[in-house]
C-alpha cells in the first residue's frame, strides 16, 4: 500500500497541472474535440497543449505540430487518436519525458485479431519510457475539485466524496446528472478500460490515501490480480468502505442466451465470495451502489440495525416496517421514557409503537421538531427512519385557505421549508444521531431538495433507505472483523 | 358480478352529481375544510351543499342548517364530522332519502373500545334506510376524470387508467404527485377505511367493469371476504389484471419488534397463496405496484419474455443483461436477418449481439429509427428494453462546439428531442411492438419526458423495467391460466 497519495502513478492522472491533448481539433464532432470542450467547460486552470499537424490554434487554444515542440512537459498526455498511430503518440511522450497518460482510444485487445497486437505495443512505448497509464478505450477521468474532467460529457453537479473505479465508462459518465440530482458527486472517478498498464487495484489504492474520498465505489466485469484485489481492498476496509457493482460484465447477456436459469450462478458466486472475503459490500445495481455510498459517506450514518420509524401515514409506515424486516433490521420497542414523552404530543387517533404514527397534529412543526427530537433520544434504537410527504401543493393550498393573499404564499411557502429544514438540521446536529429519510415525492420536492442539498440522504421508497441501512451497519461489523483478522497478524 | 358500472353501490359515490358535505365551515385548518378545498379545486361542476348549524355561506357557498332542507335529494352525502355525531348525520341523510355516503371521520372500530361500538351505531344507521357507504376512518374518492376529489390533498396531474382501492388513504392520496411525475393517473382511487359497508371486493367489482380502468391496484392490510375476493379477482383477471401489495398491515412493526426473523413468514406466505390462487400479481413495494400497472396499462405492454436490449453502452448494457438473467427472462440471440441489417449500421467498435451495444453511431439519428426499426422487426424478441442516455446539456454542448450559436440552441434542442420522440413514436406506432425504456436521466430529461408524456413507460435502472416485463409475461400466463379453468367448469 502506498503511503501517500503523491506516491501513486494516478495522482498527475487525477491532479495534472498541464495536459497534453492529441486528437483534439476544431472538427467538433469528434471525441476528441470533445473531451478538450470538456475540460474547458469545467474550467481546468492548468496549461493545455493541443497537439495537432495543421492547425495554428484548436478551440482558440495554441496548438503545437509536435508534442516535443512544447515549452514545458506536461504532467500528462491525454490521447484519443486512431488506434494505429497512438504507440506513435505515446513514444513521443516518452522522448518528451512525459511520465503519465491516459488513452482513450479504443480498437485494442477488446476487439481481438489485430487489437491484441496494437496493445502489446502502445505497453512496450510505455515501458520503454517508464510512462504509467489509464486505459486504452477508456473514458478518461474526472476530478471534479480541481475542475478536471476528461471525458466527453459535460460534468453536472459539484465535487463530492463518491471515489469511483469503473469497468464500464458510462458508469463514471452518465452518473453525473444522476450524482447531481442527489446532491452528490465524485472526489475522483476513474474509466480503467483495458487496463493495460494500470489497473483496478492501483485505483483502490489511490482512492483509499484520498483526502476527499469517503467511500470508494467500485464496477466490476473481472478482476485480474485477484489476490492483490482481496489484499488491497482489506487494508482499506478499515479506513474506508467499499461498494461494489458486478452484475456479470458484458458477456451476461451470451450466457444468458444460452441458458438463463443458473447461467450466472458461477461467477456471480465466485464474485459474492471475493467481495465477502475482501470485505466489500456488494451492491445489485448501479443505482443501488450509488444509494449506498450516500448513506456511508453521509455524517449521519448509522453503525447499528435498530431503526425508530416516524410516519404519520399508516401505509407508508407498514411498508417501511415490511421492508426493516425483510432486511433483518430490529424495530425495537420504544422505551417507557419515550411513549411518556410522545403521549403529550399525538393526537388520540396516533400510534405510540414503532412505526410511531402521529396521523394529524395540532402544530405542523411539531412533525419537525419535537416529535423527531423524541425519537432521536430514544435510546433502544440506533437510527431514525423518517418519512417525508407534505406535497409542495397541498401546503400552498393550506396557506390559501387559511386566507394568506396569493402572492405572499410565494413567499412564506419557501420559509416555512426554511423553518422545517433548519429545525431537522438542528436536531441532527445537536444529537448527532444516524437519520435517513424515505419519500415518494420528487427529489426537488422543496423541503427534500434543501435537506439533500445539506447532505441528508432521502431516498425513494423505504425499501432503498433500509437497504442503505443495512449496507451502513454490514461496513461496520466488516470494519471489525476485518481489523481484529489483521491485528492478530 | 355486476353486469353493468351502475349496478355497482360505488357508482354514485365514484361519480355524484350533487354532493352533501358535512364538516366543513369557514375555519380553513379543519379537514373537512381541506375536502371541500380539494372539491372546488379541481373544479367539480355538480352541486355542493354545505351542511352547517350556523353559517349561511361556507367557502362562498350556500350553507343548509340541516340535509332535509336542501332542495333536491343529493347523490351522495361526504361526512367528516366528530365521531359521536356521525350517526345522527348518517340518519338525517337517510331521513332525506340520499343513498350513498362517504364517511371521512375516524375513532371508530379502529380505536377499540367505544369506538367499536358506535361503528355499529353508524351501520344500523345506515342499514336502517338502505344506505350504502365508504368508510369510516377513510380518505374518500378521487375520479379526476369527473373532477371528484374528496380527499383533503390537492390532485395533481391528469386523470389516468389505473383504478385503485386501498387499505391506506396514504397510498391514494400521496401518490398524486408520484404518478403525476409519471405521467400516470388514476381512473378511479378508493380509499376504503374499515370498510364497514362497502369493502375492498366491492371496489374490485366496480373497477372491473369500468371504462376507463385498465389496470386495477390493490393495498390490502388483510382481507375479510376471503373467498368473495378470491372469485372475483378470478373473473376479473382474465379481462383486466390486478397487482397488489401487502406489506403486512400496520402490525408489522410490532410482530418485526418481537422476533424479526421469521414473524412476516406466516400471513406473508398465506398472501402469497391467495394471490398466486386469485391470479394476482403481487408488488413488493407501492413504487414496483406503480411500476407495473404503468407497462400493464400501455398498449406497448409485451406477452412474451424474449427481450432484446439497445444500447449504447456496455455497463448499463450488462446491468440490463444481468437484471433479465436474474428475473428469468430469455436474451435470444439475433437472427441472420437482423445480424445482417445491423452490421450496416454498427461501427467496428459496436457489438452485434444481445445486447446490441452500437457504441458511437455517425448519425445521431439511427439511434432512435433505423437501429431501433431493426430490433422491432426481430422475430426472436418479444420486446425491445432500450436505453435512454443523453443528458440534455451533453447535446446542448455538442450543439455549441458545432458552432449553433446560443439562442438557437435553445430553439434547436427542443427540435432535435422532438424529431427523436417522434421517431421512436412512429417506429412504435407501426410495428405495434411491445418497448419498454430504462434510464438514469431524470423523469424530466427533455426526451424522457416527451416519451414518458406519449404513455411509453421509461424506468429508472433497468431492474425495475425488468420487473414491469416480466409481471406482464405473468400476467399473459395468469389469464390464460384462469380463462382455461373457468372455461372447463
Amino acid at each position: 500500500m502506498i503511503a501517500s497519495i503523491k506516491d501513486s502513478p494516478l495522482y498527475p492522472i487525477a491532479n495534472p497541472r498541464s495536459i497534453a491533448i492529441f486528437g483534439a481539433s476544431n472538427k467538433v464532432t469528434t471525441m476528441g474535440t470533445g473531451l478538450l470542450g470538456s475540460l474547458l467547460d469545467l474550467g481546468f486552470e492548468g496549461e493545455i497543449y493541443p497537439i495537432h499537424l495543421k492547425e495554428d490554434r484548436v478551440l482558440n487554444l495554441k496548438a503545437y505540430r509536435n508534442v516535443l515542440d512544447l515549452p514545458t512537459v506536461p504532467d500528462l498526455a491525454l490521447i484519443c487518436l486512431p488506434t494505429r498511430i497512438v504507440s506513435e503518440a505515446m513514444d513521443a511522450c516518452g522522448r518528451k519525458g512525459i511520465k503519465h497518460a491516459i488513452v482513450i482510444s479504443g480498437g485494442f485487445r477488446e476487439v481481438g485479431g489485430e487489437g491484441v497486437a496494437l496493445e502489446k505495443e502502445l505497453i512496450a512505448a510505455a515501458n520503454k519510457y517508464g510512462i504509467r497509464f489509464l486505459g486504452p478505450n477508456c473514458i478518461g477521468v474526472t476530478t471534479p475539485r480541481s475542475k478536471l474532467n476528461t471525458t466527453f460529457m459535460t460534468y453536472e453537479g459539484t465535487a463530492g466524496f463518491i471515489g469511483m473505479a469503473s469497468q464500464s465508462g458510462s458508469f463514471v459518465t452518465q452518473m453525473f446528472n444522476y450524482l447531481s440530482r442527489h446532491a452528490l458527486g465524485f472526489s475522483t472517478a476513474f474509466s480503467v478500460g483495458n487496463e493495460a498498464n494500470i489497473d483496478i487495484v492501483d485505483c483502490m489504492e489511490y482512492l483509499s490515501v484520498c483526502p476527499d474520498t469517503k467511500v470508494i465505489g467500485l464496477y466490476i466485469e473481472g478482476i485480474r490480480r485477484g489476490r492483490a484485489f482481496v489484499e488491497t481492498a482489506r487494508s482499506i476496509v478499515p479506513k474506508k468502505p467499499i461498494v461494489a457493482l458486478y452484475v456479470g460484465g458484458s458477456e451476461t447477456g451470451k450466457r444468458a442466451g444460452l441458458s438463463h436459469t443458473g447461467a450466472l450462478a458461477g461467477p456471480d458466486r465466485l464474485y459474492d465470495g471475493i467481495f465477502r472475503q475482501s470485505g466489500i459490500i456488494r451492491a445489485q445495481s448501479i443505482i443501488e451502489l450509488f444509494d449506498i455510498c450516500w448513506m456511508l459517506g453521509s455524517p449521519h450514518r448509522t453503525a447499528g440495525r435498530r431503526v425508530v420509524i416516524q410516519t404519520h401515514s399508516g401505509g407508508p409506515g407498514a411498508e417501511a416496517a415490511d421492508a426493516c424486516g425483510r432486511a433483518g433490521l430490529e424495530l425495537p420497542p420504544l422505551s417507557p421514557e419515550t411513549i411518556k414523552k410522545l403521549s403529550t404530543l399525538l393526537p388520540h387517533t396516533g400510534s405510540i409503537s414503532n412505526p410511531v404514527d402521529f396521523t394529524f397534529s395540532r402544530n405542523l412543526m411539531d412533525y419537525f421538531s419535537t416529535i423527531p427530537e423524541v425519537l432521536l433520544e430514544e435510546k433502544n434504537a440506533d437510527v431514525l427512519l423518517y418519512y417525508f410527504s407534505m406535497p409542495n401543493r397541498t401546503l400552498e393550498r393550506m396557506l390559501k385557505y387559511m386566507g394568506v393573499p396569493t402572492d405572499q404564499i410565494a413567499e412564506l411557502a419557501p420559509e416555512l421549508f426554511d423553518a422545517q429544514c433548519e429545525a431537522i438540521i438542528n436536531l441532527l446536529e445537536k444529537r448527532q444521531k444516524p437519520f435517513a429519510g424515505y419519500t415518494y415525492q420528487d427529489i426537488y420536492d422543496k423541503l427534500v431538495r434543501r435537506l439533500v442539498e445539506r447532505g441528508i440522504p432521502i431516498y425513494q421508497g423505504p425499501q432503498r433507505a433500509v437497504r442503505a441501512i443495512e449496507a451502513a451497519f454490514q461496513y461496520t461489523r466488516l470494519r471489525e472483523k476485518i481489523s481484529a483478522s489483521v491485528s492478530q497478524k
